[in-house]
């Protein structure tokens, strides 16, 4: 949940003006998205999200998401489309910070998992990675093996205030993937940040992906393996292969999967579970009184993590080579 | 900012069945109201608010609340209109919850009061207090003296934590208040919470009034000393004459105010400020860690209530006798 800065009646008059979106009926601050503030905007013309661009998105990388949502929505994706003011400008500043209207999605994220959710979530993935194919603009991966090691080095050493015993285990699977990492693997633009909750659907039907402020450039496979621990875990942590195939063989059916991608699958899981786990440990030992986000538990992702170093190939996973 | 209570895409489709209101399109939690789960639904039809009722909204209370905002808003009063089921009934259950859906009203809350806005809430009082001599049902005050007195034996004698001799203060203030309580003054059914953030305005226009879930039966002039001291203190504390004497004389235009209303309304405005410091303090003394809400400082209405007891009269608040 977030709505960090309160938009005033007069700036949101005088922000608005700048655009031909017609008058505004009403904007109210909603429980979507954690790093930024976003606001339901109702104007004659219908229904827009704007967005504040709060501290934790870099201000330097705003223009490459922009960019990016226009270009995926130009291209097939149905994902917000930013809303250009009347000088051609859709990134543009209220309240001191960044900010950004952009069109409403329909549709709703779903609260529990069904397998058609997984066989939707593969497909539009696909989608993304060819759409993205033509986009220009390149976004080095800062949660990747180097921005681990930064996060590992920051709190780390008191990870054992979570689960005794866990800086050892954090430390060790580090330099392991630090050594074993992939170096080529088909790459291009990613979402990087897949959940659930950034995935609206109507009845079955996927009606839309959000929240591209962890885009970036990197293995196209490693936004599967993100997709994996997030989708196909059950809330027993079991995990559910028949959702696993539906996603990755949805997938496959409009973006074919290389040999060397397919085999690096459990070792990109196990560095999509490390990095997850490494920024909720984070948040966990860093909590401020007063917050409005409620931490999420890091020991779902230490679980997670440990599942995929179990996994020897994509077969563990239900996953045909 | 509330949302307490997650509603599952299942759960909503089952629920928004049995309603007329199209298909659902989204359905986003809003960061409006502090006691309840305040969720924007957009169908087919347009918007509407979607209402769960938490714990401290007394479920016997609720059919006064809806049926009062239903009263008012087929009676001229621009107010959410509860949205009845095809089988007639507008309060339902949803998540374990009673749950609400009315109708949506345009327009943002003022975040910097202008004399204008003050001069609206006058007129749309007195309209409120017209429109509901027609209401049947009755709800007591539970926070007038009785409610005061309560409050302040669960949590008054901690109140020297927030100021030193503040309980002192406080005790003599409800002791004093309960010997001279009015006993006879007009009486009808108030609104009893008309803050800024329940008033929403278009431009320079009252669009609506909302949020009736402190709405009871209690003199009509109270509700005015109410407003008196959310509308028209400056952020430095210090009282606008000006303010005041546009609300009030915007009320008295629709409503005239009697001579005891009129000498009454110091004594009101004393009382209502120490309704206000009291839930602060109680609120302030009992935050739990990881609550959404941030509890406000008591410390603003003890001002507010220190000024009052220097007023002697109406002419003190630039109102005409």
């Amino acid at each position: 949940m977030a709505v960090y800065t309160e938009i005033g009646d007069a700036e949101l008059r005088t922000f608005t003006a700048l655009y031909d979106i017609g008058d505004i009926l009403s904007c109210k601050g909603i429980a979507e998205g954690v790093e930024n503030s976003n606001y339901l905007l109702t104007t004659e013309r219908g229904n827009f999200i704007l967005t504040l661009y709060e501290k934790r998105v870099a201000r330097a990388d705003l223009p490459f998401f922009i960019a990016l949502m226009d270009h995926l929505a130009h291209h097939g994706v149905a994902c917000p489309t930013p809303v250009r003011a009347r000088d051609g400008e859709a990134l543009r500043e209220v309240c001191g910070r960044p900010a950004a209207i952009v069109t409403f999605l329909n549709g709703m994220w779903p609260r529990r998992i069904a397998p058609y959710h997984c066989a939707g979530v593969g497909r539009a993935l696909a989608q993304l990675h060819l759409a993205g194919e033509s986009f220009g603009m390149v976004r080095p991966n800062d949660l990747s093996v180097a921005g681990w090691r930064r996060l590992y080095l920051g709190c780390g050493e008191r990870a054992d205030e979570v689960q005794p015993g866990l800086a050892d285990e954090l430390g060790q699977e580090l330099e392991t993937l630090a050594a074993i990492w992939p170096r080529e693997l088909p790459t291009g633009v990613i979402h990087a940040d897949l959940f659930p909750d950034n995935v609206f659907f109507r009845d079955e039907k996927l009606s839309g992906l959000i929240d591209f402020y962890f885009a970036c450039t990197d293995f196209l496979a490693y936004d599967i393996a993100i997709c994996l621990n997030a989708w196909c875990f059950e809330p027993d942590h079991s995990f559910n292969v028949t959702k696993a195939r539906l996603l990755v063989e949805n997938y496959r059916a409009a973006r074919p999967l290389s040999p060397a991608e397919l085999s690096a699958l459990p070792l990109l899981a196990r560095g999509s579970a490390l990095r997850f786990l490494l920024t909720r440990l984070y948040d966990w030992l860093n909590q401020t009184a007063g917050a409005l986000v409620k931490p999420k538990d890091p020991n779902e992702y230490l679980r997670k993590l440990r599942f995929h170093r179990s996994v020897a190939g994509p077969a563990g996973y239900g996953i045909d080579a």
